[in-house]
């Protein structure tokens, strides 16, 4: 172990200076007090820019997502959990098992030093329930101004040992269907009653959660699997559209079956929203032959995370790529993704 | 391929709105029209939120690094071109074979979307002339005066087939030699000069470059590298002191062995810096066994960018960890790391 030169960071009162990202003494100790304290990874604590790790034989799978969120702390989570959440989840839904992250922090001069390291705490707990190891990062300190407090940019590799698993957003075909794990709109809706000092009867609670143990004991279950993507940035209507756009095929997807809380549904008509289009970041959005989505669906409630897991419809042959939903009145509308931007800097 | 249903972007009047990173229509109109477009690799283009990509056995090596460098573009190179160098070298000084980049974006909105798609070339052209891909990516978009302008952060992977490798920061032992591949402080004086609006008589350009070749033909020639590093941030001075720390050992540093170009020379004087404290972005450091320093110095000068390559000092036993730098006239100053910062958000 190295000797400690200095007295270490005043972690109560202290704040986040431009030199913590000049390269020098001063950001060898932010890293070792803050990052190398809470990560517990051999790879990061050996000092080097880079980390080396094993891996078992397979295709590599690799993701990046960079988070933004206003405000950092939220009902039910925190823009460190989010980061480390968010990222797992975009590997977990080639099928593979996500081992490894990466963290890149800019951070504003000024920001308290005790909220750096209680979001690389809230990190360090959420990697190490899902399993996964944060093995290697850099920190960049821009000027105050330079940027709005704590922009993190994490990324995840996995491997897929399992050669039958070919899961991707282009293999939806007529026929399959559409499975969703659970509940839909809750993280917008709790980030935003946060944003906007909303107070409602019962709060609503973010779903930001790693989904990598679900989605294991789905792939175990249905390896056929044609399609998973959880939907972040435009909620369930962007990420049905996008997967139809992929594909080129059209949904028709059932109202009725897409789980909305009570909480939500009314927070969504105060604010005007559609749920359909809020963001989720903990749940996905799975498509496998026909014949297996009674297998699926029972291994998705078998899992803590899948309990409320549905068929919400299924995939058909539709040259336009629409994605039609089919209300409780029996009647149809086309289910657009947004044009534009409803709620800027959710994740 | 998907139909295209939107026109196609302005890349010439256009600028980024919130909605180009809403995860709506707009968003995949931008990633496909700006980033697809051009960095040419079939996992981006699928359109999934990960790649897939295979891999040889080995060990993995991963890397991050953000960049948010001002002014965007400097004379020699570019944030694009850097974070493509800067993120590749940080793979390449653990001695692997640099594969695969991830890259995230965070744009202010109102950015030109032709200065992205611009960025978005020269990342394109410096991954292609490397010899790596990027292969997965995330735009975020923040509201004006949210951050200036535009952060990038890329993440590199790279797979250790050599066994015989174990090259790391911690493994530097007295007697070894200490060698340097070219000249230092250029990149921090070119983004300066540009900063400050400062004229030289000879205009001086950043080294930014990639240094997997380089690498590459290092380790062909002596596998029993013990580590290599790249003096970006805190320059020479940083790097020397971080290796002495890591492994517990001191250094003497010939000052005339560390080649300074006289226009360099010339604007650290005006600036009141010292070349060893300024970043690099195109250099590195090796330390090896003293009897194969010989061997390393020329397999490094029989290639383009380490034909300047030259022995500059020995490791040495000093419980202190101390760097010191040995003067033309033969006395002896220790070299500190900086303390704070010199040039803030130079990469």
């Amino acid at each position: 172990m190295p000797a400690r030169r200095f007295p270490p960071l005043d972690l109560t009162g202290g704040r986040v200076e431009l030199g913590h990202g000049a390269g020098g003494r001063a950001m060898t100790q932010l890293v070792r007090e803050i990052f190398v304290a809470v990560f517990d990874s051999d790879a990061l604590a050996r000092g080097d820019d880079n980390a080396r790790v094993p891996v078992p034989p397979g295709r590599l799978v690799m993701t990046t997502d960079g988070y933004v969120i206003t405000p950092r702390r939220f009902p039910g989570g925190d823009i460190g959990a989010l980061a480390v959440h968010g990222t797992i989840n975009d590997v977990a839904m080639s099928g593979a098992q996500p081992l490894y992250l990466s963290a890149g922090f800019i951070v504003e001069e000024g920001l308290p030093l005790a909220e750096l390291a209680w979001v690389a705490g809230t990190m360090a707990g959420a990697a190490r329930e899902a399993g996964v190891a944060i093995v290697t990062g850099d920190t960049k300190v821009v000027e105050r101004g330079g940027c709005d407090g704590l922009f993190i940019t994490t990324t995840g590799v996995g491997v897929l040992t399992d050669d039958r698993l070919d899961i991707a957003g282009d293999r939806a075909r007529p026929g399959d269907a559409v499975v969703l794990s659970g509940t839909v709109g809750d993280h917008g809706v709790a980030v935003l009653s946060q944003r906007e000092n909303l107070a409602f009867e019962s709060p609503v609670l973010s779903d930001s959660a790693a989904l990598n143990g679900l989605v294991a004991a789905m792939v175990a279950a249905v390896p056929e699997l044609r399609a998973m993507r959880d939907p972040t940035r435009g909620g369930l209507a962007a990420t049905l559209n996008e997967l139809a756009d992929q594909s080129g095929v059209g949904m028709v997807i059932e109202e009725a079956a897409v789980p909305v809380t009570p909480a939500v549904r009314g927070a969504c008509e105060l604010l005007g929203l559609d749920p359909l289009t809020v963001a989720n970041e903990g749940k996905l959005v799975a498509i496998c032959p026909p014949g297996r989505a009674d297998d699926l669906v029972a291994a998705m409630r078998a899992h803590p995370l899948g309990r409320e897991a549905a068929r919400i419809g299924t995939v058909i042959e539709d040259a336009d790529r629409l994605v039609q939903l089919e209300t409780a009145l029996g009647g149809r509308r086309v289910v657009d993704w947004l044009a534009g931007e409803q709620l800027p800097r959710i994740c």
